[in-house]
């Protein structure tokens, strides 16, 4: 077994703190990842609190990993020692059912194996997350990284980038379309991007008019301040398609009423309670609202190409793992542009 | 002006009571239609009981129409003299908005003029409906029946019908499609019809273990009595698409379980307040959840068309107008086989 550092909750109230424990050998189709950086995602706080219920601890958080392979195992072909690869949200799954087939193992029928907080196949061995400095990942769970100058400003495309980027490829977003992406923070700002990238007219909507530079900064064409509610009725019936990142409760009816004809609006963030939807704001205009959740394997590497090929990455503010506790405090009042990401040395090193 | 009989209502704590009126003279593109039948729908209760609040008293409701053309405009083209034709739930809109031109009228940007409880394009106006014994209505905005047998039975297609075919049109429902249909009331029981007859492999879900023998009748392949938990949590993930007919209160995320990748749930039933939604019921397997209003003239017609091959009409219950409050009752308490329709001639004898 490899001896692995990383940071841990031990219980619901507990702070984050030092924690020792073992990764598995490297097997035939496993990597070895030495973790270089790890974003910090809003759903390793509601984990670690244990918000949504089903936390296990001790829990390493952490589902946004990059790093470099350290040893591959003797049936491995996609990756060599030295290069970058990296982990995000899952890290196994069952390979053969119909989702799987699909290439959406993170709905796999059988199990999907969470990079934390879950099991392995075997549903009971725990999994750790990349709060880390080592991970072991079959080989086909790890994504190639040919970008290897922005590592840091990477690791947040794992879960941000992949949660932003599928739902707009799957609604086909492109030149002409009209979107708004609602909420602007880890992953309201990578959804500008994408959406300014594909070729979108961006409106960012926002409770916040400080963040109307910000949004003009990463492309957005236009800003709105959602609490003007005289502005976002003279919006009504404008929008494709609109990329709801808000993880806060709030009224899906205001903006849904934004979309045209045969529009759709796609929920990306979770608030914990369930949102009420009127009937009618869905059936003026025969519109939708969707759910999103990451991205398979396949996706997610086809974002990360995407993303070296179109020069995104993630807005990104480097941490030392000691200062975890105070990103989590940031994070939740939203004071961050846009993702923390911890580099992983500060726990070697024991900074 | 032509003068009219119908039945009203004054208010809405008011009966429905006979009540004349006078309707326009035929213009040069308009069909003075004779009425024969019109059905019952739920929403002309929800509308002259202002269930909605924005109900315009006297009301003459009625939007399932069928009759016969007994004069045409002199620039008519499409109906001659003894026709017959159908008016559904609008009679008028622009004609030249973006939505128009795409053939979804009933969502016209201008203005549509629904067939009651609205205004003419001048907005000022009133539209009164099918409870009464002739309409006039421009050609453009009459549907052609090619089906005189059973005119009673081809009434509620033009509400209920519709409403009904279009989103499992949109949704490309056919063979090898698993498609669910909740609750089996007027529009129920034409969702199964439609999708048996599309190809798809049909369940009715439905809170009375009484409609079980009907659902079977109406060509369902399988019932489920949605009370039962144990059951529904069985089907979780195996649904392509499901058509939820219920105007009643109700939790969507129960349904919205049982959807596949991509999986679709459309609304078409309007409860009065707004349902909770949770996103993970739509994060899970990437789901949405659609809403769907009736269908625009091309469609209706291409509707009934479709009907007239394959030999689909609605099951129905003829009533005299005289019985229009107790229709209401029982409609309230979904105690109809499965819809209302009211022969005018009821109207014209005094009967």
């Amino acid at each position: 077994m490899l001896s692995t550092k990383g940071y841990a909750a031990k219980a619901a109230d507990a702070k984050l703190e030092p924690f020792e424990f073992e990764r598995r050998e490297v097997g035939a189709n496993d990597v070895l990842i030495e973790i270089e950086y790890c974003g910090v995602c809003h759903t390793d706080i509601h984990q670690t609190r244990n918000e949504w219920g089903n936390s296990m601890f001790p829990m390493v958080p952490g589902h946004e990993i990059v790093g470099r392979v350290a040893k591959v195992g003797t049936d491995v072909t996609k990756f060599k020692e030295g290069d970058f690869a990296g982990v995000g949200c899952f890290v196994d799954s069952c390979g053969d059912c119909e989702n799987c087939r699909q290439d959406v193992e993170q709905f796999c029928q059988v199990h999907c194996a969470q990079t934390y907080n879950s099991t392995e196949m075997d549903e009971k061995t725990p999994t750790y997350g990349g709060y880390s400095n080592r991970i072991v990942v079959k080989e086909n769970y790890a994504l190639k990284i040919s970008d290897s100058e922005n590592l840091a400003a990477i690791a947040p495309l794992l879960c941000a980038g992949i949660t932003t980027y599928s739902p707009l490829r799957k609604f086909n977003i492109g030149e002409g379309s009209n979107v708004g992406i609602v909420g602007l923070g880890g992953l309201g700002h990578m959804g500008v991007k994408f959406a300014v990238s594909l070729g979108a007219d961006v409106t960012v909507f926002s409770t916040s008019p400080s963040k109307e530079k910000d949004a003009y900064n990463l492309g957005a064409h236009h800003f709105v301040v959602s609490k003007n509610e005289e502005e976002m009725k003279s919006l009504a019936g404008q929008y494709d398609f609109i990329l709801d990142c808000v993880s806060a409760a709030h009224d899906l009816s205001v903006y849904l009423n934004l979309l045209k004809l045969n529009g759709a609006m796609c929920l990306v963030g979770v608030p914990e309670k369930p949102a009420p939807v009127h009937a009618f704001a869905l059936i003026q205009n025969n519109r939708s609202l969707a759910g999103s959740g990451i991205g398979g394997i396949k996706e997610t590497q086809a974002m990360l190409d995407y993303c070296a090929e179109n020069n995104i990455t993630s807005d990104v503010e480097i941490i030392p793992i000691r200062n975890i506790e105070e990103a989590y405090e940031r994070t939740i009042k939203g004071d961050v542009r846009y993702r923390f990401v911890i580099d992983m040395k500060s726990l070697n090193n024991g900074e």
